[in-house]
């Protein structure tokens, strides 16, 4: 039996900015006779996703970056044609990793078999799959939603978002969408039964959010951590849980865009939040008996910079900005009878 | 009797950047009476906090602005020396929110007695008060550090940092500093005990975080939110926590500046937080049973957009950066034999 010819696309070049289809190159290889253990699998489908963009650059991502010349990465559902392997036969249709080619040979280490009967077979790669698998964690186990708060996605439309507003929906939230055409918006509330949807490239966003956020922003899942989270932001509620699941606004980007880049919260599934202490004044009593006690061992020391005469206080303060201080700063506006 | 003279600091103007001697002004006023319940407190200490600095704004912060006109804002340790209020008596030492003048008249509700044979009367303002209590808390209660975690901390020499990275080793942590100056790092590793300690204004950052965490950090306890953030941030390790206590690096700045600003963070104790879905297919059943449930249940729907050929896919996935697509964006690269 001849060789069977393979289809892969290579990436040929790290893109500077958007990828150009010059970035890939269309080549057609022999494959090789299958080893021990390997499986055939011929590829049904191809998902296309906005991480990808993430790997085609030496810079830090959440995965190795994708090598030049080698095939572009990305998940796929196949049907094995042969097969060495004890668990997977021949018609058997799985979900994997086997990249832009139209066959992959793999150990059957990253695939996972697909019953044909239950959805369609592309679902795996959608709202069964990687996205949907991202929409349902990111919103129930990071932005935990509670009924009756207000729930707004980016990318309302995409394959993570529209699962992120139809599940808030599911759990008694409002809502709100942000997409990049008026079709979207339509689709989004008419078809995926959200509340309201934002076209941001023809509303005001902060305007809109205002709008169509009556009370506020609870949870928003952000995909694109640029000017739409900016405008989030400004409008989120006390104690906001915003799981970040996306980068898209500098993925493209030539040069990062200034102010902190939060890429590394994504690939160290990490977080920053905010502390007021006023929060936990019901709580002092365990404070000060620590803190009392670490004193008392001499754990803890302490250093004041104290200033003499309510005048001193605006030099002091101003300093204090620049960090002229140099330990706790204190105005001593009086004498202290405690003291001799 | 003759009336007591109050020596009083108002706010005169808005700060346009750094505040100026001629933003503050001077009054001397005559205390008028007490009124019923009312109670008159000498001010002994004043404290002065970089929050302060967040008010003297009509920009959003977690506080309402200060008033023009109106006295500075500020905590305060006083001696009660006048009452009408029957739990507080002549002599009794108070922690209180009396701000900057020489004499505060109130009802007693922001009030607590302090115990003058426990510690100095000024602690209250710092490590027994408010700034100790932000480290205790942002540390422990956000941060979570684990024993042989590394904790760094900005202004680490400060009311609140000096506490952090002190409590971060009575945790069994490794605890760096950040600080703007040779003799603040001395002291910080040579008086407080701190593992290590950075001199921002001398030392490369990026290099003396990596010398200085050689596991990386797990926790970073942040004041600024400006370039020491960025800087931190790419060299957190894995599910990192990073309590947000201070935006220094903006309050006194004339505009904000670019990229998100993550004051609402703060105002709103809200959290961002990265998600992988790698870190949950532990729990993939979870996910398909719930999604499979909404699906036959209509609950769910889902759109895809399903290009042909394997050939297609560079030019649809450039499209996919765009927000060309409509629906989870698909490849189909051969014939899906499940299909009619």
């Amino acid at each position: 039996m001849s060789r069977l010819i393979n289809q892969q696309i290579l990436l040929k070049n790290y893109p500077i900015a958007e990828p150009q289809e010059s970035d890939f190159a269309l080549v057609e290889t022999e494959l090789p006779e299958l080893g021990e253990s390997e499986i055939l699998n011929r590829t049904i489908y191809l998902s296309l996703d906005p991480y990808i963009r993430g790997r085609m650059s030496d810079r830090a991502s959440y995965a190795t970056p994708a090598e030049l010349g080698k095939v572009m990465v990305g998940s796929t559902v196949s049907q094995v044609v042969k097969s060495n392997h004890p668990k997977f036969s021949v018609g058997d249709f799985v979900v994997g990793y086997d990249g832009w080619q139209s066959y992959g040979i793999s150990k059957g280490e990253t695939l996972r078999k697909l019953d044909p009967n239950q959805v369609p077979l592309s679902y795996a790669l959608g709202i069964t799959g990687m996205p949907g698998m991202t929409a349902y964690f990111a919103l129930l186990d990071i932005g935990k939603p509670k009924a009756g708060e207000t729930v707004v996605v980016s990318a309302a439309s995409g394959a993570v978002g529209a699962v992120v507003g139809q599940i808030a929906k599911i759990k008694g939230c409002r809502a709100v969408g942000i997409v990049g055409s008026e079709e979207k918006c339509k689709y989004v509330v008419d078809e995926l039964g959200f509340d309201a949807c934002i076209n941001r490239k023809t509303q005001d966003l902060s305007a809109a959010l205002k709008a169509t956020c009556p009370h506020g922003i609870d949870v928003y899942v952000d995909h694109t951590a640029g000017p739409i989270l900016e405008a989030v932001l400004q409008q989120i509620n006390l104690g906001a849980r915003i799981p970040l699941v996306g980068l898209i606004s500098q993925y493209n980007a030539e040069k990062l865009p200034p102010g902190p880049n939060l890429m590394p919260l994504l690939v160290k599934r990490a977080l920053i939040r905010g502390v007021l202490v006023g929060d936990y004044q019901e709580r002092h009593a365990e404070f000060i008996k620590d803190v009392s006690l670490w004193l008392q061992a001499g754990k803890l020391k302490y250093r004041e910079d104290i200033v003499q005469g309510l005048e001193a206080a605006p030099s002091a303060f101003i300093g204090l900005l620049q960090g002229k201080n140099f330990g706790k700063l204190i105005v001593q506006v009086s004498d202290d009878p405690t003291k001799k």
